[in-house]
């Protein structure tokens, strides 16, 4: 499986069937807060509706992952992973597949494994979530218990491979993840080509009626590399954002010092960025032909734009999804950018919401 | 102004430039819960996935007035009023309106009258939250204050009105202002028959493509009442939903006595239902041959309710908005009616979320 936006266009054939065609939402009030400068503390006293940009600026076409199967874009990788294993041969059917993530992504690989009648075993901490355990249990899948470390987690998934034969399906670090991952950029490009022809817009590049830019969270950078891949054809730029918190900004460190960071712990808000880039992943992401740039945003400035995204877009997603939003309300070195290549046009930019799952009492902790 | 399915149709093709067409969600997960026999108890020890109906009794339809402009229904009515007084030759834009709502109807009366370039003066009580406030001024209505009780808030409105000469536009006890609410429902049964193409169905009126059932909340009844007049020449049966917390189903209980009730002290969590149905708004409710039943649910119902859209269909609704969906999962003599009267087909019944304007702190104060 090569990384071409080929691969991609194949996944997305394969995929088609079991996944959802999520919507792309704009929201002209985020464009406009966009388009005037910002900081969080102005944030809470603006009044929104009366606000006139200087200057369009920004906007943006929010591809709403959170309503994807599982509640996140995770779903795509796994299906294209199960269904490449099936095409390969081998008697997957017999042998199941496993996994050891307890996040997003074990609830998708669970989900696609029942649909394409697999076993399939995930490994979970002890201390896991109740509500984890029940959904990953609900969509047929076999939770076996493990230690919290990553030791303890892969000498029970070393024990019941030789147990069982079950093959590794890796949350990001895996060229058939990071290809039905990539069908989230095909999809939102397809879908903004069809949303302009009905309305005026700010791009650059009217002719070729694609995105200025794209920009997505990274964790593993199984959605950058695959997204990157998907537009490293076309003109789009694709930028990736992080966490700052604890050093959770690997990735952009990493880019910084010239060599893949291969560990990080940290405790950011965004727990499904709380990963270090894979092997696979790096590869695209630090070509700087493929991926533009890198930024981080705090804390802070994540709930900000998870409170927007809330209030003002009635929309509910987790706090990992919004980094991207996130890095074009506040970070300063990424809106110089835009000022710049944008010019008077302004920039079309694709944010990518990678997921939903949150709960009230969550969002309630957050808060207050 | 009659109250006729005509009315509402013509108020539709007077406020379309002027308001969002809202789109109309279904929710599988839902049409599943709601189809399994539930208490909030069960709920909260549900595992999802894995469901399957052992009959299927409700298919939702959602209609997502969160998304409107303002965030709520009430810009509908709005516009409709203003429309029609500036059509009535009176010297509205010198005169201009007023309102004492702070709710969902002041933003909507400044936004319509804005657009419709009509001062607007609103009467708040001094005690209000600064984010109502400023949001009503941002929309470019001049907000006058009061004292909290409705005799000082109507002594302010009365000296206003003797000095500006401005029209009071009411909240829902207003022709024009049900008639402009009732467009929610002409709305709907289109997007209904729309998709209906598209998808197999459970109705019991195949050949006609009307919904079998519609229920929205009830608090002064302007919503109500507008549905209900549009669905009158149909076999729809349109239903209301109230909290039955302190009394606030006022509209039920006067059904009951036969006698409209004409006052309500309430702090029930759906803040947006703690008024009594107004004279007009009573005179279609209490119609037998208009709305079919009123049922009421309580708080801990209405929270599970809408911790159900929240995190399942990742909507943001405020509490008033999910009575109906409440009364569809919990209320056990609804419920048995659906049984009785939907039989082995179920009913597909159409839900108005009415509004979505909360905060994240509002949602952790509820679920902490």
């Amino acid at each position: 499986m090569d990384l071409s936006p080929a691969s991609i266009q194949e996944a997305y054939t394969l995929i088609t069937p079991h996944i959802h065609r999520t919507p792309l939402l704009t929201c002209s009030t985020l464009d406009t807060l966009a388009s005037t400068p910002q900081s969080v503390a102005d944030l809470a006293n603006t009044p929104f509706a009366g606000l006139e940009p200087a200057h369009p600026r920004f906007r943006f076409f929010f591809k709403c992952e959170n309503y994807q199967r599982i509640g996140a874009f995770k779903a795509r990788g796994a299906f294209h992973a199960l269904i490449r294993l099936l095409q390969g041969g081998e008697d997957v059917r017999t042998r199941g597949v496993i996994t050891h993530s307890s996040g997003n992504h074990a609830q998708a690989l669970a989900l696609a494994a029942k649909t394409l009648d697999i076993p399939a075993y995930v490994v979970m901490p002890e201390i896991s979530t109740p509500s984890k355990i029940a959904g990953t249990r609900a969509h047929g899948a076999t939770v076996v218990f493990s230690g919290s470390t990553s030791e303890e987690r892969e000498a029970v998934v070393r024990d019941l491979q030789a147990q069982t034969g079950a093959i590794l399906v890796p949350p990001y670090d895996d060229a058939n993840v990071i290809c039905g991952q990539g069908t989230t950029g095909l999809e939102m490009q397809a879908q903004y080509e069809a949303l302009v022809e009905q309305t005026p817009r700010l791009s650059v590049h009217p002719e070729q009626k694609v995105l200025d830019a794209v920009i997505t969270p990274i964790g593993g950078g199984g959605l950058n590399a695959g997204v990157a891949t998907y537009f490293s054809d076309k003109t789009t730029k694709v930028f990736g954002a992080e966490p700052s918190f604890e050093g959770a900004d690997d990735c952009r460190r990493g880019l910084e010092g010239g060599v893949r960071v291969e560990s990080v712990k940290t405790l950011t808000i965004a727990d499904g960025l709380r990963t270090p880039v894979g092997i696979l992943n790096w590869a695209v992401i630090s070509d700087p032909s493929k991926v533009a740039g890198v930024y981080a945003v705090t804390e802070e400035q994540i709930k900000a734009a998870m409170r927007l995204v809330l209030e003002r877009m009635k929309v509910v997603v987790e706090p990992s999804a919004v980094v991207g939003l996130a890095v074009c309300l506040f970070n300063e070195e990424f809106r110089r950018l835009v000022e710049k290549e944008g010019g008077d046009q302004g920039w079309d930019v694709g944010i990518v919401f990678s997921g939903g799952n949150t709960t009230v009492e969550a969002i309630g902790k957050l808060f207050t």
